[in-house]
């Protein structure tokens, strides 16, 4: 008997990647799906290789008020739009939101799975990393646990997939034409990613994540974030890399590997790779991680999370291996 | 218990796909993996992101002298080479080929699996359909059947991504730089393919398959294969549908679909979509379908055919989602 | 001294083109530009990258009633407007229309410019072909005039880059994550260029092209056109090529080649690759052009049309070397 | 009467783009070209699309004592290869070396053109900036000379094109399958442009570039590099972009622009797009750059500099617009 699931946001990048994890998760049934842009459609109208048993289920336009029982919600909702959406959520439906409105917020666990899956497996309410985080945090974690670099003044250069602008505002100028062989910075100087990597920095080292700096880029390629970011500390390349084996040594979805990495590593699947290369001479530590901005940075990382909270083995559903080439 | 199985070929882009697709199978046990080029190399270093279970199995050099016990052996390896590796393996060993060279050759099922799964089922060896092939023949297979076409004087226009060109020899001279935001045509008037097309046509229609046009063409993308393919014949739309839709109607990983079908509904998959728009004034046919070359192209197939001759359900470790965007 | 031109539709792609072919042009001064979306925009501001001599052009809305005195007008509009826009220009002033409301309309000449230059060079209203006629009917004109080919029911496929359908209306639907990795084909049965390449078909046979076959596919690159066109007839593969050769001597933008031709070959320039593969046991000639959609497709040859009108060097302003890679 | 010219390394990316500019340069003939892999192929048949005036030019394989007279030889061979292979060169022919055997090397000028186009004007042997060089110390240049940022701790974050990597030996690497959609970090914490990058910094500044990071990524497009630079300094965005103003009022080919640059304004012109974020309270100056890789990166910046050592104003042959989209 399975885990009632439901899905808000369906007609978004990471609604319907939740959507295509879901539908091969051995124990969430979906059973609701809303979207804006799409109430009324079938699944297989927006979806058309959807699986067969869930070919026929309606989109519904989004009503709190008239919500089947759900064990557990997925929203994927653009950002501002997903604190009022949620508001009248019966308070005992576990949620775990894709979007940006509850990160940090009172009663929302932060679902960094990889980092801190105690904190988040008991929860009622989880709010998913961005992708951009997804991808730094990760890498940062085990060096500012065991203060192998400074928390302050962390330069964060990240580059990311088409897809990870979502679909709606940003994503409609985004054509074709524009994006294809081009790639350009954005969001410079500030971005609404930072608070949240500020906050984790300065949980995970006890100091002061000042002077962090954070650029992200837009790549041609459809799925894929790299995070290289530059850090000061005297650590060697042999610490970093023991620092994250240790760390990450039982968490079943992070990879630390010597080669620099690939995004197509992680495409399709909830993976991340890490790797470092140091200079103590120039008191310098680079992290590097890649993700696949729809898997570890949005859906992947979601159905991690709900597997948590709903008690269940943690990579149910998330055991796929990468798709590649 | 799981199924034992074998990949010889596991370098290429099918064998690494059958990977994928065992990997997670819920009745297949990887137990060994050959390859020419990465003799000696454990999974994990070939496929970074491959799961943990198998990360630390070693390749071997291909030698049927020395081959574990399996019960399916998946080979994919380059047309030439095939024939010749394969011979020595024992009799009673099942194979699926993914390479061409036991096409119609006696003692091989033509595994066109969606459309004579019977013929199949009891067979010990089984050749895969090459990805030209697999889109084309699931067109036109119900309109051949219902006589609703010729079955001469076929052209058949296919678009291939470049995985479908395979790793070694004719790969090497698919540079980036070359075939980025180009597109071309090749192996111009006879290709490879066309033999077993016309041998299909022939059987399934009863009639002669003179004057097959086949002409294949490079895509800049790196999965997915479409093939429209010129009928002559006085059917209407409507009867084509009809026929498709009763010719495919409990065959799980075929869609009939009245919108042009697009590369990406398949991505990632085992399914085809076919899609036909008919003119009986000009007495015109065209069918559409398109495929994942290394989905029903290549290893999903393979894993279809696998799953038919050891008596599995077929859709086993067959029915994730395509992978959207 | 310069002669006077502008160009209406500045924002589109065709538009876009143009005016880099015209800023390096060595007789065309660029001294009007008007656009719909841009109105009051400097061309520095749509076109950072814009020769400093146009920089500070602005943008104006079309009027034709206020339009300075140009000796040619470029017009780059969408099918169904550029009727209407272009009603009140004053009689005796040039235009080029890259648009398609005038192709085979009174009193305008179907630019064709490789296959009947004299047509062209005395005209004051000169249709532009589109796209695909402009790669299809090159192709085609020396087996139809040499009648190597049998003018009906011919078959073409074409495959065309994003950039091809245009920057309005069509192109909103070209998000980069649903077009990026996929290709599709659309304006199936019947699509806009058929009754132009139908009536050249016949006007250079003098026969009927009744049955004539057309299917456009989207591929995901930015720039370029193949058409595979597939021709009942007798003729051998050197029978093609020898006509071709002797139909396009002395025509500068024709490039006959026996390789089969890679669309990256003409992209930047406003060349066109030919190329032919017959087999008279089949009766079957194929018969291949590649062109960028926007050279030859549009602006490329709307400037060499340009050349003709004004008595200039048919080559001037487009004697630049494709872009490669 | 032209200038008489030649290329050696035809066949690399690099030089098949001088080939480009010196075909329609106004006052550059080419009259000799050779290349390693091609010799004994005519122009044509390893450029399609070459115009034909240069068509029939035959391609040499490299020897310096047949060499015949040349004004000018443009050098395009693999690092490590250049310096033997242009010792023998008669001392008074004027060589511009796109490759890196000669960067800071006694009797060659460091060819930043855009920056000491003086230094280089009367020199007969000139080392052209690697690709990440050009882009990066076009940024940095005015602020160092304005002393806006401190030459040392420059953090250099790169992302380049796949032809950013050359024809040989790296870029036999570089399949579509493995590249496509896919970006990764490499030439971790040293790579063969540092020490120019950081000699042009120690001499813009007066200061030492101690602690300069720099790090390349591998981008899934043709052409294009954008360099994100992380300087330490006090100052304004206003004063940064009034510095960048001010240093190239008179430069043809640099643009400073408020809105973050593409690299796709740059495709396949010899401009660089300039722009600026900084943040004083913490101490803070980011500087973006993009070229062409192919463009100022090589070819267009070996042609500028050329002009310069011949007498030629710096924009001939190089006042072609953009190719967009």
């Amino acid at each position: 008997m399975g885990i009632r699931v439901g899905i808000v946001g369906i007609s978004g990048f990471g609604g319907g990647e939740a959507l295509r994890l879901i539908a091969s998760h051995p124990s969430f049934d979906l059973v609701y799906a809303a979207g804006e842009g799409s109430a009324g459609s079938r699944l297989v109208d927006r979806f058309p290789g959807v699986p067969s048993t869930l070919a026929e289920l309606v989109i519904q336009e989004w009503n709190p008020a008239t919500l089947p029982q759900l064990d557990v919600l997925f929203a994927s909702l653009p950002t501002g739009i997903s604190a009022e959406a949620l508001s009248c959520v019966p308070k005992d439906m576990k949620i775990v939101d894709i979007g940006g409105d509850h990160r940090y917020v009172d009663g929302w666990a932060y679902g960094l799975a990889d980092v801190w899956p105690q904190q988040i497996a008991d929860q009622v309410r989880v709010a998913n990393p961005g992708c951009f985080p997804a991808a730094t945090l990760n890498a940062l974690a085990p060096l500012l646990a065991d203060k192998l670099i400074e928390p302050g003044n962390i330069v964060i250069d990240v580059k990311t997939g088409i897809s990870g602008a979502g679909r709606g505002g940003a994503n409609s100028q985004f054509s074709y034409a524009d994006t294809n062989e081009n790639l350009q910075p954005y969001g410079l100087l500030k971005h609404v990613h930072m608070p949240e990597i500020a906050k984790t920095i300065e949980k995970l080292s006890g100091g002061s994540a000042a002077g962090l700096v954070f650029t992200p880029h837009l790549v041609p390629m459809t799925r894929g974030v790299l995070a290289t970011i530059y850090c000061r500390g005297g650590a060697t390349t042999d610490q970093c890399f023991a620092s994250a084996r240790r760390f990450y040594a039982k968490r079943p979805f992070i990879r630390v590997t010597e080669r620099p990495p690939q995004t197509k590593w992680a495409t399709g699947s909830n993976l991340a790779f890490l790797s470092y290369a140091a200079d103590p001479e120039r008191n310098l530590v680079i992290a590097m991680s890649v993700i696949d901005n729809l898997g570890k940075g949005a859906a992947g990382q979601a159905v991690q999370n709900a597997n948590l909270i709903c008690g269940l083995p943690e990579t149910a559903g998330l055991d796929g291996a990468p798709v590649w080439p």
